[in-house]
This record gives structure tokens, C-alpha cells and sequence, in this order.
């Protein structure tokens, strides 16, 4: 199609807005390793995932073998709201960078929580209400789950119980206050409302907290309360699943115009959205039906796939969760303080891991300073001002139209624009003052982490 | 058509996108009284106001005869990028509130600036590079316009310079740095950098500045350097013309499904929004060619419509602009701290003034808490974050919704919802914690300003 008929925005239609999840590992020759009892180190059984997940949410979870999951009329109904969303050709980007490249984004930055979390949120809370339960425990850092959580539960009338960590709750008022708007009860950790929570107070009072503790509170506080599970917004497979709209409404506009992406780019912290993207593409790569390539971008602060190890680790570094195989840093590895809070966790979806420890995958970490000059470059031309984390996937989308403009190759590029920065200013400003800085873990830092992985007999 | 057909958000194809700006003094048989010289009483000519605005502009502000403006294709281009906004079916809020009614509302928040201003400060930024300019200057309060014509500039590689009233600067850092992540610089007025900014400052020291001062500072430095001109964000013809995209494409959207709103209802500070999108049905209206109610909503704290007087006053406080004649409450009223920024304005449109005083709008005020109680319920249903000046149209929509619930009545309401929240949290935060408060300014003060307003021979 010549380049003219081809607008800034393809929108779908609402009938041409996907009906089904598709599921990955349905095409996976070799399946992502199971979750493992710490205890026994065996696999974790449906019915021990029942006490923390809802149970629709753990049959999810352990479905390895159905390609196509429709989706459940309310959660369509809820997707309209804010679905389909854009797929934007980047016509004023390839012009700045004078690039012979075209590039595309999916923007999932248009609906109040600001970013793609709102997709597996309202999947969560639609089957935690159908299961008849009173409400659901989590935790945030960043706040974008807990802000995309709170709106999910506020629309299904469920109780939502957010666990922010304590330096988050301070320095992030507005956020906080954008889940209090929809209702959610926002306690900063650790709390005196959890034994665990106690315990860490007791020990180390004045603590600011760590997205580990808060994991450990929001696991207690539903298991311990009756009508409440715990729900999680990324590196579960589950999450992957329900993230998958965003790939299949790509896979849908891209398809309408009858254009084929050579290469997909998407930021990676636990891996939903980049897992999401690229599903349906990587699901006709497994099937020998067409060839992409994949780049996952992850901080150099936190590179999890380019300098971690493929073994099973705790998810949590209160190490209450279930083991997962991934690549992984060390559950104990504390990240610099790095402004990317989305992309600050030290594992890796295991299914995005074997994906990558098979070669179907690429994967690159970025510099931080690198990255907001990415951002600001973007946000002048395309008038979207990106988050940090989404920034990672623009570096490596200009980066690759660079390197067309000097091969002269007319690559098609896609990336995943996953949110909004309306709620990372200090870390604008710092980059505007000249205050930012990079920081990458030394291999020292990283083998003695790696050293406190679980030995499993 | 029936209830099942009319999709959530209707969108535009680009074919379908309005190409032309309408101006609806074409269509009014009495004119908006004309801008006058402070210093002669007599009409502003086109070379007086060419020393502040570029030509172009000032072709706009005296054009009251071209009912259709063609919007040049690099304002076309720009508007692509994340126009059309949708025009969304609230079918959520109408089950919620059970009404018969059927609600839409036009969404201009869909950009990165967060607002409708962006409309015209991408035209305004065109006419200055058309004419050559080195830059622009302009004041900015609660930041919604500053950030939109940063955004503007920035795209067409433009100076732009905001002076950001001082209380402002300071307790919204985040604004600033959107701005500044688009290129402005951006100063805390009163400054240093302006012979008026130096006497205030003599005159008070450690103010807090106003947005009186800071317009006066824009001006002295956009009339003192070579190749820049002012540009102002509200209030003028010209930004009520750009504005009427709004207003084009929501009568095109309706037009579509063969819907005919009997209500359309908008918040009013200055007028920008209002007047934008009411502009092409009140052209039907004043034609003879169809009827609506047309209803103008402004804070219950500063109500220029519903209490003020319709007389040429100032258009600042620092007395440097043309005299307009407007509904007003005079130009030094100094309304109560109120979260709603945008709406902070003592005076009104000329266009609306008018055509309310001929009886062919209607106008209301409400107060800051009920404002929040529509908003918080708004963003639990819908999803979306309003801005606290969106949310006043939030709560008549709301209200007439529920007057349609007791006569039983099928009206169609169409509201503009001109922006998100995101920056107005600490509002949210004193709303949650009960500690907002509503102020209605006495008839002795609304007197005691009016008394100031200018005597013209």
C-alpha cells in the first residue's frame, strides 16, 4: 500500500478488535518450566496456587496446550472503553532521524492508569468477582499496577487493597491519590497490619520498605482474610496471556494495511508487555509461518537477560512465592536506584526466558541517560510524553532506524509505546539538570547475588 | 439508529476530518463589541495590535464576516497527530445513574499537554513561523497552556518562552518540566528579566506573583525583542476560532449516526473550550436552522457570567491589554485559591459575552466540592481522570442526567471534557481528606471590584 493511504493512526473497529487471548506456550515446543514448591521443590499444584490466585486465574496459569482463550464479554466491554489503541505510524520521527525506516508504535498510554497494566487488571478482577470473592491484595512500587488495579476493582465494586512500598507512598503523593480517586486503600510498607510487616518494622524501624516486603504483606493479607486472593501484574504467564490483546490488535491494524514488521521492540521488566506484543508474532515464528526479529530492552542498572543466569529463583525477595525458572540477577539483587521503577525486578517471565535461552529472541540493556535523551527526542516530535520504562523501547527503535539510514534498508519497525511519564517529572528534571546518572552492577555485584540462588536437589 | 450501533468512541476517518475553522461571528447579527485603545477609548486597529500579535493572528481577531477558515495543511498535519479526539457514548455513567438520558462527551485530554489548548497554540505557533518570528512569549497559571504551546513551538522549532506565575513554579514542579522537556524556558514571575517584573518585585517583596503580573511580563518581553510576539491562550476571537475544531468534529461525529443533541454543556473560564465547541450549532441555531440549549458552566468562586456586569473592562489586572467588553467581574477580582486554574479568569469571551446577553446561551455556577463529587464518580464509571475544569461540565451533565431521570425524558446531552487530572492531585488529595473547602464571593466584593472597572467617555 503506498505510503499515503497509510494514516498516523490505524484504529480498529470494534468489530475488528480481537475476541481471544492468545496463548504462546501453545506453540512452544519446549514449555516454560513449571513453578516449584520451595518446600518440596515440585511443581506447584492447582490446588496450592487456589489459597493465593483465583482459581480461573491458576487454570490460566497452568494452560500450556489451548492457542486461543476468548475473552469474557465484560471484559470486552471494559476494553472498549479504552481498546483498541492506537497503532501510530511515526511519520515526524522517521523525518527527524531522516531514516528510510518506517516506524510504528502501540500506544497503551491512553487510559488513566497511563499504561498496558489496565489490560491483565481488569482480566484479574473480572474473575476474582465472578468467583464471588470480596476483593484482591497487591503490591506497587512505581504505582502503575496499583493505579491500573484500583480502576479495575472500582469498576467491578470490589474491595482493592494496595500495598505501596514506603518511599513510593511519600515521594509519589499523586499517584497514591489517583488510587484513593477509585477507591482503593493505599497503607504504606511495610505496616503494622501484617505479622511480616511487624517483623521488618521491629528490625529495621525506619525502614522506606522494598517491593519484596510488599509482596510478603499483600500475600499475607489475603491469605489470612476470608474473600481475598492476591493478584500480580507482570512475569506470571497468566499476565502474559491477558497482555496479549495488545499483540493481537497490532497483529490486526498491521494486517489491514498488509504491512509486515522485520523487527518488534519492547522495554522488559518482568516481561508483560513485551510478552504481550510480540505473542501472536513469535506464535508464527514458532509455527514456521514467518520471521521476526525480537529485541527485549532492559536498563543496564537491571539486566536480567544479558548478565543474568537461566535457573530457578525466588520471584519475591521475601521469598514467600513459588519458585520460577527465569533468567534472573539473584532474588536478593537491589537495583540502583533507577527512575525505570517497571523495569527494576531481577527475574524474567519464564516464558519470555526460555523464548530467549532458545535463540527465537534478541536482547539489549540501555543506559539511563541514554534513554531519557531517547525520550525527550521522541516527546518533541511525536508530542507523547513517554514513561521511562516505555523510553527503553524507543533508544533501540531509533537506534535501529540509524542504523537503517546507513544501510539505506527500508526496515519496518515496531515497538511497544507502553505508557505515559505524567508521574516521573523528578526524573525529567534531573535530566534536564545534568543530576542524572548511570549506574551498571559490576560482575562481582552480580555473581554474589546469583551466589544466594536456591540449590534444588 | 438504534441503542447497539453506536460504538462507545466515535472516531473520524481523516477524510472525514473538518478542514475548515468556523467562525461563528459570521452568523451573529450583533457583533462581539470590538477591542478598544486604552489610551483613545477608540477601536484597536490592525496595526496597534501588530506590534503584540503576528499579522495573521490579527487578521483572525478582526475577521467577523468569513463564516469558514481554511485550516492551513501543517495545522492539518499537526492535528493528525492526535486529532480527531473521541467523541465517547457514557454508557457507563448513564447505568450508573439510570437515566433515560444519553450522554456523550467530546475528550480533548488524548494529548500530551493533557488539554483543548493545544488547538490553538499549534496555530498560533504556524502564524509565527510563517511570519518568520525568532519566538513567542506568554504567561501560563496552572500550566495546561504553557505546556500545550510548548508542545507547539517545540514542532515547529520556535523560542518560546513562559512566564510561570511564581506560586505556580514552585508548587507544580512537574509542570515546569514537561514544559522544559519541550524546549521552553521557562521563568517564575515575577522575575528579574523585565522592567515591570523588577518594580513588582521592588514594590513586593517575596510575592508569590499573579497571573495579571505575569501577562504583563510576557508582553514587555515579546514588544522589546526583535521577532517575537505575545500569544494568549484564551479569551480572543482568534483562539475561539482555532477552538471551533472542536465543535466541527463533534457535529460530524453526531452527524454520522444521525444523532441531534438537545443539550450541549461546557465549562467556561476564559471561553476557549466553550466557545469551540458550541461554535458550528450555535451557527445552526442563530441561522434558524436548529435549536439546542447551550449551557455554560463556571466555579461558584468566580462566576463573571451569572454575577458579573457586561462592560469594557480590562483583560488583565496589570491594565497593559486592550480594553474588551465582556461579562466581567472586574479586572482586579482576586478569586479565592479554587483548584480549577483554567477557570480563574475575571473576565469572559466577547463572542460569548455577547451572545449571552442575547439570551442564546444559558449559564450556571456550581461549587468546588460538588465539582469533585462529579469528578471522583465520573473517573470510577468512565475510567478517565478529569481535570478539575472539565469536571464543572461533568457536574451539569451529571445534573440534567438526573433530571431526565424523573420526567422520564430521552434527552441527549453532549459535554466537553477538556482535559485529564493528572497535575491537579494535591485538589484530589484535600478532596479525599475532607479538607477542601467551597468559597462564594459576597455581593459586596463582587461590587467593590466592579466599582474599578474603566469609565469610557
Amino acid at each position: 500500500m503506498p505510503y499515503e493511504k497509510i494514516p498516523y493512526k490505524i484504529y480498529l473497529e470494534e468489530s475488528e478488535m480481537p475476541k481471544y487471548w492468545y496463548n504462546v506456550r501453545a506453540d512452544m515446543k519446549t514449555k516454560p518450566a513449571p513453578l516449584l514448591n520451595p518446600g518440596t521443590g515440585k511443581p506447584m499444584t492447582a490446588e496450592e496456587l487456589s489459597h493465593v490466585f483465583c482459581d480461573e486465574l491458576v487454570a490460566q496459569e497452568l494452560n500450556n496446550t489451548d492457542r486461543l482463550i476468548p475473552i469474557p464479554q465484560e471484559i470486552l466491554d471494559f476494553y472498549k472503553m479504552y481498546r483498541p489503541s492506537p497503532l501510530v505510524r511515526a511519520y515526524c520521527l522517521e523525518k527527524k532521524l531522516q531514516t528510510p525506516a518506517k516506524i510504528y508504535y502501540k500506544f497503551e498510554g491512553n487510559n488513566t492508569s497511563g499504561s498496558h497494566k489496565l489490560n491483565s487488571a481488569i482480566a484479574q478482577a473480572y474473575y476474582a468477582k465472578k468467583q464471588g470473592l470480596k476483593g484482591v491484595t497487591t503490591e506497587t512500587g512505581a504505582g502503575q499496577w496499583g493505579t491500573a488495579l484500583s480502576m479495575a476493582c472500582s469498576y467491578f465494586d470490589l474491595d482493592c487493597k494496595v500495598y505501596m512500598v514506603k518511599v513510593s507512598y511519600e515521594q509519589k503523593p499523586f499517584r497514591r491519590e489517583v488510587m484513593r480517586t477509585y477507591g482503593a486503600s493505599v497503607t504504606p510498607s511495610p505496616s503494622t497490619e501484617t505479622a511480616v510487616g511487624r517483623k521488618i518494622l521491629e528490625e529495621f524501624p525506619g525502614t522506606n520498605g522494598s517491593l519484596g516486603c510488599a509482596i510478603s504483606e499483600a500475600v499475607e493479607a489475603a491469605v489470612t482474610r476470608e474473600g481475598y486472593r492476591y493478584v500480580l501484574g507482570s512475569v506470571l504467564a497468566q499476565v502474559l496471556l491477558h497482555q496479549s490483546v495488545i499483540g493481537m490488535e497490532t497483529k490486526a491494524a498491521l494486517d489491514k494495511y498488509g504491512i509486515k514488521p522485520d523487527i518488534i521492540i519492547g522495554c522488559a521488566g518482568g516481561g508483560s508487555n513485551l510478552g504481550g506484543l510480540i505473542s501472536p508474532f513469535m506464535g508464527e515464528k514458532l509455527r514456521g509461518e514467518a520471521d521476526y526479529r525480537f529485541i527485549a530492552v532492559e536498563p543496564a542498572s537491571c539486566p536480567s537477560l544479558t548478565r543474568g543466569k537461566y535457573v530457578y529463583d525466588f520471584c519475591d525477595t521475601g521469598k514467600v512465592c513459588p519458585l520460577a525458572k527465569m533468567y534472573t540477577l539473584g532474588s536478593g539483587f537491589m537495583p540502583a536506584p533507577n527512575h525505570a521503577g517497571g523495569l527494576r525486578y531481577h527475574g524474567m517471565s519464564s516464558i519470555l526466558s526460555e523464548l530467549y535461552d532458545e535463540g527465537l529472541m534478541e536482547a539489549t540493556s540501555v543506559k539511563q541517560t541514554d534513554v531519557f535523551a531517547a525520550a525527550e527526542e521522541f516527546a518533541r516530535v511525536e508530542g507523547i510524553l513517554p514513561a521511562p520504562e516505555s523510553s527503553h523501547a524507543i533508544r533501540v527503535a531509533i537506534d535501529e532506524a540509524l542504523k537503517c539510514k546507513e544501510t539505506g534498508e527500508e526496515k519496518t519497525i515496531v515497538f511497544g509505546l507502553t505508557g505515559t511519564g505524567y508521574f516521573d517529572m523528578y526524573a525529567y528534571e534531573q535530566f534536564h539538570n545534568g543530576t542524572m546518572t548511570d549506574y551498571i552492577p559490576t560482575d562481582e555485584e552480580i555473581a554474589a547475588s546469583l551466589a544466594k540462588t536456591p540449590k534444588l536437589s
